[in-house]
């Protein structure tokens, strides 16, 4: 799937949840113990939510702590989320050349993800890989939600006076599209998420940093477009932590409903 | 092993080479094919380089393309090389909080991997849970050997007037310390080494760029410390595609022979 088809999933369905798969183990529910604990956990989430949410972000860093065998799980965790969810990488991958295809071919290949996150600190050729698949998505790190994201990202560049995260999308919209390029701008950083809508209007964004970190749905109503939003606002812990019970995937389906239903109301007011 | 021990080793070995396992598969000589003949490629270079190499540097990419058997052939590698050399990860993970503490726990526990290379981008949060692992070694890139490192690293920032890669460099030296982190420095930037070395001087460095990209061993001879070098030289294309034939690691071990003649006459003079 890409851009122009999550577009009309996310007209369809009026929602543009993306839904993060971050299993912290100790945060699951008491029964769900070591990788099988993994496996029901991520699958009974996809299998309550999916009506809701128009894309899934599995987080790789929790499925490659288990070694090998959690990358198993994380192809059979893929095979749960149903063709019409936009499938993301959360990866955050970035090196040179060669081994930047390496990549581009395990996530858009081997597993076969509509998306992966990547980090642009290593400049063009770590990038273009990515951006040659012109049939996927590359999401580019420009202003993540974290604290850190002040240290670097935020620092003033003296060729252009603008902090380094708007050099980031300017020079990405140069080797990539609209069509094949996203964007990740953290929720929590209100006035940097209208510029850098004002830089990049015709651009999807993914917006992380809703709830505990301070973003809110209405925070981002003026950066949204008509129908298609143009951004996919990502919940993890708020959702799929919901409920530390036996019923956590029912609790994840109830918080995913509700902020569906706020998403249907903001988009028919933009 | 942490940096100490490795200095010990160097010392012992006069050697402070480290060869980069980057298997591409067109590249590989063509009696090895596929998952296997990656197993082969890998085990047979180790096999006969690792009484030169100091350390070892797989990289990810090429390993995870083949999904999670790539991993598996990782693990198996990993046992291939003995205690005496380090190992490095080369993975240039870089991500919030708790996923960065997932990775730190997959490549320093899962993996048990001596150092992992780690990307700045996202800040100090995405930093300090590897650097929590006082017995392990973080690799931060600093000014990486391709081309695409002058897009952003290069950018000087109104704050410092220095460019980004000093600024990571003395962020990181806050964050970390000279017991458990290194900086990637290309051996083809010559006058951004020299000014790296000025910037931390007591730090080891992992360089890259040698052969293909320009840089020699005589170039950073200038930065090396007496006995120690205090840095590892990564070599990756010229010895591990020494021989394009079924005498691949004997070519390999050839070449990694000669590059540490050089380095023990290098080492005699600093």
């Amino acid at each position: 799937m890409g851009i122009q088809e999550l577009s009309q999933k996310i007209k369809q369905k009026q929602s543009f949840l993306c839904i993060g798969l971050d299993p912290v183990p100790e945060k699951l529910p008491g029964h769900l113990k070591g990788i099988d604990g993994l496996h029901t956990f991520c699958t009974e989430i996809i299998y309550k939510t999916k009506k809701y949410a128009a894309a899934y972000k599995p987080n790789l860093a929790f499925f490659e702590q288990y070694g090998p065998a959690g990358l198993e799980v994380l192809q059979s965790v893929l095979h749960e989320i149903p063709p019409d969810c936009f499938t993301i990488a959360d990866a955050k991958r970035g090196d040179i050349g060669n081994t930047a295809a390496a990549y581009a071919r395990t996530f858009f290949e081997t597993y076969g993800f509509d998306a992966v996150t990547v980090s642009p600190y290593l400049g063009q050729d770590s990038l273009t890989p990515f951006f040659e698949y012109n049939d996927k998505v590359t999401i580019v790190l420009a202003k993540t939600s974290n604290r850190g994201s002040a240290d670097f990202q935020d620092k003033k560049l003296t060729s252009s006076e603008e902090p380094l995260y708007l050099e980031v999308i300017r020079r990405c919209m140069e080797w990539g599209s609209a069509e094949n390029t996203m964007f990740v701008v953290g929720a929590n950083y209100a006035e940097e998420l209208q510029e850098i809508r004002s830089v990049a209007p015709d651009y999807f964004f993914l917006i992380p940093g809703f709830g505990a970190q301070g973003g809110t749905l209405a925070g981002i109503k003026h950066i949204l477009k008509p129908e298609i939003a143009g951004v996919l606002a990502n919940y993890s812990r708020q959702i799929i932590y919901s409920s530390p019970d036996i019923d956590f995937a029912d609790a994840a389906a109830e918080q995913s409903k509700l902020i569906t239903i706020e998403m249907q109301q903001l988009l028919a007011t933009v």
